[in-house]
């Protein structure tokens, strides 16, 4: 430890607005602030709790609780007799303030998530399902694969879609996080690489992480997919498993035409990898786009394995997905199932078997609902925010957003103080970049968005806690 | 391959009765018969397909369709240009026979589960969630700790039964599957020792099996735990993670004396293991029992977590557990669980809510429903085969039968030839023991199990397919 500040340095450093209130949470935002900004470096020795406290004029209990709060967000590392110096939490750790397990009801505007309310369809088909279930009480209620009807069900979509599937292709599962899980559990040897989008669906580097996974990354550039940067990413790292979402994708909303789908799947032909392929939100377009053929329709010897969920579609709460891939795979993960949470809802299997049956009426009630949301936000964004820069995309959930700086994580934090949790970019990454870009969700209604605008625009002048002034967004009229 | 029969050899230790329908299927249980009950070895060369088609008096098709049913079992394999060998399917593979992926409507009755019909309340809970769910429609969805009146109520449940919670201490999951698999993926590391009770339930086997672990068993006895036995093996195998079922252990049904419970957390302690305590059965006593204390409440230093579910008590079709530990080590798994499956139904939440508040109600209604059939099967097996022997068990949900020879496998294949799907033995030790021993639940109707019993007896008698007579069971009078 060879670089270290002293107490009136770091105190200078800080700034801190003295009437900012709790204080102790005022001086560890600072703090954290400063590391994030690269203004004090990591593995800098902090001074004493005592000599800090005098330098800034306040009690050394305010101080140490500073000092805990940091600690306990990863920013502080301390050892008897040696101090404390600065830190950043591990980026794989599963660390305190993970907004994933934030309490529902703090009254902060859920902007972190992507996740669109109830669809309209949903009470009439709980309804559907008290009336219905009454008959699979008599059995155990245990069925890993999934009930009969729901595997029917999502084998006619993705007929219908174009892919003839047969219900035995079908395992049900809890939602498409699950899905991924299984398969990564199954297909991925611990250790080994995997291909994921940059930026990708965070819990994908999640579960590629629970398996020690190599992860490699390919860029999805503003202009979407290059193929040739997929290839070459499958060719060098001879990664045998990939995850891919080629429809909205997650966060950046572009969709992969149908050369690109190919030449994807081709490559994975000649390079031996599987793909699982994420269409969480490949009902959800909202403009008229072309129509594309799902990864799967290019399939020749069973490497393309299709994830998909009623999560995006319907709703959240229910949690149910699914995966398609070969019979004998599905009963493969069927039995794997047994062993990570033995059998889907039965209940929410027969919601969704519902659910189906008026689907289509339900991606007309979210092209109107989204498309209205994402109206609503780009409009405020224009207002507020005209610096910031973003395609729009036809369908999905959210807009990917380019800051001026390299911001996001400080803008996350200062929204925070101002009720609304915001997705940071590098969420969205695996090794702490992306820290230019938020993800914006489109999935609240336009009023909700609105006033969240409005309180980031607020937030990127007062900062956190109000104690960080910032210079006007527009010159002054 | 030193080993080899020829084709008139083996023709004459299948003795198939030539009248069998379909004959390959009878073929391949006949040899399958001879490889479980160690009259062919394994490892020892089979006849070409002609020569034991000729041998028999049969098509050579038919032996090919029998030797694809073995190898498809794991009971053959074979190489081309090197002939085909008996073998035992890997015990940790994920077999073509796992009756966990068996379709539920194929007509044989379910011994091989112990799961509980629905508890009577369960309609009410459903309308009761109905009712109160759309609330809850205007957020997310997600909670990965669960919902906040969900965590009470569990919590207050352990603080009725002795044991101060608050709901910071609770995780909700998707059942007590999925609390293991959480807690094994999270504590224990891939590859390292974990210790199990011969017998246990057997997807906790599954659990470990997906981590690699190396399983440490420790004995039953058919008087209960020896504490010594317990101790030792902790201090001998270093493990860091043991798994007990301390009520009503499934399957032998044994309830731990309060000594042993004690005894069990303080040499966790003295050799720093962890216990997972499965109290899944835990309210369902059916005799009046001694009061005993959750393992829990004997807990200094927090190694003592305890799993739940409303698989028993309610009923299996609704995917809800949870989990008891420190309140840092649930945010953990909170954390962890975004990587696994987001989080628990929002609904199923509610109905398991609701349920919590009869519970009393639900508790005696199974001790009359299950005390009813224990009866039924008590008195089925004294008819029917007076050579089984158990210990009736004062709760929970099935017998742990000793059988007078070495045949839970053959008769639990003969079983399924007439109409009741069983657990041998086997499924609940990790080495192939417990061959002598078939679990039965009585957590069917009284007339099921009558039923089953009967069905069993008979099975016992003709054999599979109805091709091995056997000699009659009580002397003909």
């Amino acid at each position: 430890m060879d670089r270290y500040l002293s107490g009136p340095q770091l105190a200078r450093l800080v700034a801190i607005d003295p009437g900012a209130r709790p204080y102790y949470r005022a001086l560890a935002e600072a703090v954290r602030s400063l590391v994030l900004d690269g203004l004090l470096p990591v593995r800098v020795r902090l001074p004493a709790e005592r000599h800090l406290a005098e330098a800034l004029g306040v009690s050394r209990t305010t101080v140490t609780a500073a000092y805990d709060r940091l600690r306990e967000r990863g920013y502080l590392e301390s050892r008897q007799g040696a101090g404390s110096w600065t830190a950043l939490p591990d980026a794989g750790s599963l660390g305190a303030e993970n907004p994933w397990i934030a309490a529902a009801d703090d009254g902060l505007l859920p902007l972190h998530s992507a996740a669109p309310l109830a669809a309209s369809t949903l009470p009439a088909a709980i309804a559907f399902a008290g009336e219905h279930y009454p008959r699979h009480m008599l059995g155990p209620g245990y069925d890993p694969a999934g009930i009969a009807p729901l595997r029917q069900a999502i084998a006619d979509r993705y007929t219908t879609r174009g892919l003839a599937t047969r219900p035995e292709q079908i395992l049900v599962t809890a939602g498409a996080q699950h899905a991924i899980h299984l398969l990564t559990t199954m297909l991925l040897p611990a250790g080994a690489p995997i291909l994921l989008e940059s930026p990708t669906y965070p819990h994908a580097i999640d579960a590629a992480r629970l398996r020690d996974a190599r992860i490699v990354s390919v860029g999805v550039p503003d202009d979407g997919w290059h193929l040739d940067l997929l290839t070459s990413a499958m060719r060098q790292s001879a990664a045998r498993l990939a995850y891919v979402v080629p429809d909205f994708q997650n966060p950046t909303g572009h969709l992969m035409d149908d050369a690109t789908r190919a030449g994807l799947v081709g490559a994975a032909r000649k390079y031996d990898t599987t793909l699982i392929v994420d269409e969480s939100w490949s009902e959800l377009a909202i403009d008229e786009v072309p129509r594309v053929a799902p990864p799967a329709a290019f399939d020749t010897d069973g490497r393309v394995i299709c994830v998909g969920s009623a999560s995006k579609l319907w709703w959240g709460g229910l949690r149910i997905g699914w995966i398609r891939a070969g019979a004998a795979l599905v009963r493969r993960l069927a039995v794997l199932r047994a062993a990570v949470d033995i059998a889907s809802s039965l209940f929410e299997q027969l919601v969704v078997t519902r659910l189906f049956e008026d689907i289509e009426e339900t991606r007309a009630e979210r092209r109107r609902t989204l498309g209205a949301s994402r109206a609503a936000l780009v409009a405020g964004l224009a207002e507020h925010m005209p610096d910031w820069s973003f395609t729009v995309p036809r369908g999905g959930g959210s807009l990917w957003v380019r800051l001026p700086g390299p911001s996001g994580t400080a803008l996350a934090d200062a929204a925070a103080c101002h009720g609304v949790r915001l997705a940071p970019g590098t969420w969205f990454g695996v090794d702490g970049t992306l820290e230019g870009r938020v993800r914006l969700p489109f999935t609240q209604p336009p009023q909700v968005l609105t006033e969240a605008v409005s309180r980031i625009a607020e937030a990127r002048v007062r900062g956190p806690y109000g104690t960080r002034p910032a210079p006007p967004l527009t010159p002054a009229l």
